[in-house]
């Protein structure tokens, strides 16, 4: 599917732009407010991750920020928590109607059928940690980054599924640590340093390291590829005999394709590939194997 | 709820003291013996944290032992298991009847809602890291201590939750290596550095800095805050989307309380902020959402 | 059960060894071609593993290769796939009817009840990691291993159950950036380095400690106490009260055997111990307690 012409988005908390070679870059546009996580922000990064999933030309995410800003992401828009905003769920909204915009947002990331890339360069607190940078694949980062997990502190709890995702990534001890103390910590830490994958000395080196790697990426990974083996990383069945059986299905599925063939020609002539199936003509009935389950009804039974 | 009067508590193989500021201390009491696990220990460890979780007046749990002993736990009391204790299980017990002590005493420590710290000043051995680590949210400790993993080496297996725990908190890799090996390491090995927050040269800086940690934890989060985090840690749902409603009704719901409030306003104002909320007062039939089995019963079919 | 004898196996591409003390060395002998995994090898190596599981005499399980192999493995024989053997799947084979054979390898591997150690002595791809190292218990590496997860470059999918395992040994975090940008790494990247338990300079040094630490385990441990503690690793339960019934059952079961009273004995006079049980022996209905899946039927609703 070839989207939205993602240039006249009607969008005022982040800018966004297609490179020609599929690296969609998006980038926070709100300095003057230390890029803080609005709900409108929110809804803007949820449209732009949705329809960067849909469209066949888009190939890597980028997010990022202007690395002149005070902050990559300095949390939630604490102005507007006090006004009553959705961030920590509306007055009038019954216990189980609220959706945090946070998990919205990380959802749309985590569950991205592209590569998506974290180009963190600048401070980053809260909502700039949960949501812009750990439901992400890829995660580079200026050095000089303060980071820190306020929730605990401000007696409310972490979100936008850092609760899930952060122990996974990096391990529980080391999750637990981090929200539950609340403490400030560094890029290189020991207790955090695996959820980065590079770090750099400046900050506006990160940009451009991430742009050189989605380039890589863009031209040399096939689209269908990248989506199965997200999604057997992030849905991989309950054991390894479930997992077995959903790779299995997966490498037959895509072992037919234009995209397979190119792969090992490719490698047998010792050349780059050439990958042009797109998700679009390659969809199958099959894939997503799991049944999401349904967030947005709010008479869910959780 | 007011709890029991710790100091009046009938205890011999530990030591308890509730500190004005909301933090209990515990202290091995088996120095004579290498604060060796024992029955007993294990019974009065397990009623010890269950008070601490149901009293309002505790913030912080820290477990700990005499510097000068000659082990922070040399792990199970060998004289007992040959005379028959419980530690393995009864004679008289069926195979599945049998509820290792270990276990119990974890399950207490991990499902405590406050939050928990082991400060480990001397070496430790088998259930000295399996119950009285592990299961906590955080450990400091002794960079001279000597952990040793025996279980393989004694023909039994591990326990006390440690082989659902170990993976989780520092990955699997090192998680078998550890227990299939049962090879002695010390806290800086890269096997088993994650599982540890800090470590200090000397012996009897571990419990001051843990208390210096909970002093500041005590004063500077919500208790309601804390449960809901460590309940949204450790039960954090099957999928993102699942977490993502477990976070919004958690964070809705506290999102309503006066902690929550005092939270912003401490923030806006640059202030600490002083918590007063308790978990009696939020008492909510949501929480715990998940529905705990019930172990007790030795008619389990598992 | 003694099994089959090892030396008459009409076997081409590994060859075996049973030494006296119950360690099995599994030997990739396809130097010529880079010790590539071919659809014979695949065979070979199942039915070896499941022998070796099989047989009480087996204590350990150790694979590697010529030290003086061009590779210890180059991965997934590309020849044979560009001819259509079984590696991506037959095209004859329906969509669900595939069964990837480097997945029957891992999972011969990791549900094996021996302790398994994979002794990489030169350089690896694909297969030769998903397959050959990462469902192993324990891997020892050569220090200048060229290791490289080629899957998404060649527009397939990563394979042998590692989009399962990977993120449970390493952390998700790695496991992402590996398997999602097929990065080539050596074994002390911060990316990959917990895979490895002991790293060694020179080609030569793998196998013989890897045998040392085999001789070690073979005469230091429990058949029944190994091949439990691999199960509650392998399958803890959903919970920490799942995990404490099936540890409490596994312990009561082993509490009561000949392991059980020499480890204590042992123990207690100081001595080595001298484990005798055997799994055949102390076959007991409850073990194993979970219910494999069975992936064999081409039926499989997966």
């Amino acid at each position: 599917m070839t989207g939205a012409d993602f240039s006249t988005l009607n969008l005022t908390d982040v800018t966004v732009k297609l490179e020609e070679d599929g690296i969609l870059i998006v980038t926070l546009n709100r300095s003057r407010k230390l890029n803080m996580f609005s709900e409108r922000m929110s809804s803007e990064l949820l449209r732009v991750f949705q329809l960067g999933d849909q469209d066949d030309r888009v190939r890597v995410i980028i997010l990022t920020a202007d690395p002149a800003a005070p902050a990559f992401c300095a949390g939630a828009d604490m102005d507007e928590i006090v006004n009553g905003s959705a961030l920590l769920g509306r007055k009038e909204d019954k216990e189980h109607e609220h959706r945090d915009p946070g998990g919205q947002v990380a959802m749309a990331i985590y569950n991205n059928r592209k590569i998506t890339i974290s180009a963190i360069n600048g401070h980053a607190s809260g909502t700039g940690i949960t949501a812009l940078q750990i439901p992400f694949d890829i995660r580079f980062i200026w050095a000089g980054a303060k980071l820190a997990f306020p929730f605990i502190r401000l007696g409310i709890v972490p979100e936008s599924t850092s609760t899930y995702l952060l122990s996974r990534l990096i391990g529980e001890s080391n999750a637990s640590y981090v929200l539950l103390t609340g403490d400030g910590v560094k890029p290189d830490s020991p207790i955090i340093s695996t959820l980065y994958h590079k770090t750099f000395p400046n900050r506006t080196d990160v940009l451009p390291a991430a742009i050189a790697l989605a380039k890589n990426l863009a031209s040399g990974t096939g689209q269908v590829s990248m989506a199965y083996t997200k999604g057997l990383l992030h849905r991989p069945g309950a054991s390894v005999e479930e997992n077995h059986l959903l790779e299995s299905r997966a490498m037959k599925l895509i072992g037919t394709s234009k995209d397979t063939v190119e792969g090992a020609q490719s490698f047998m002539q010792r050349r780059p590939p050439k990958f042009r199936d797109t998700l679009s003509e390659h969809a199958s009935s099959w894939f997503p194997w799991w049944s999401p389950l349904d967030v947005k009804h709010p008479k869910s039974k959780l």
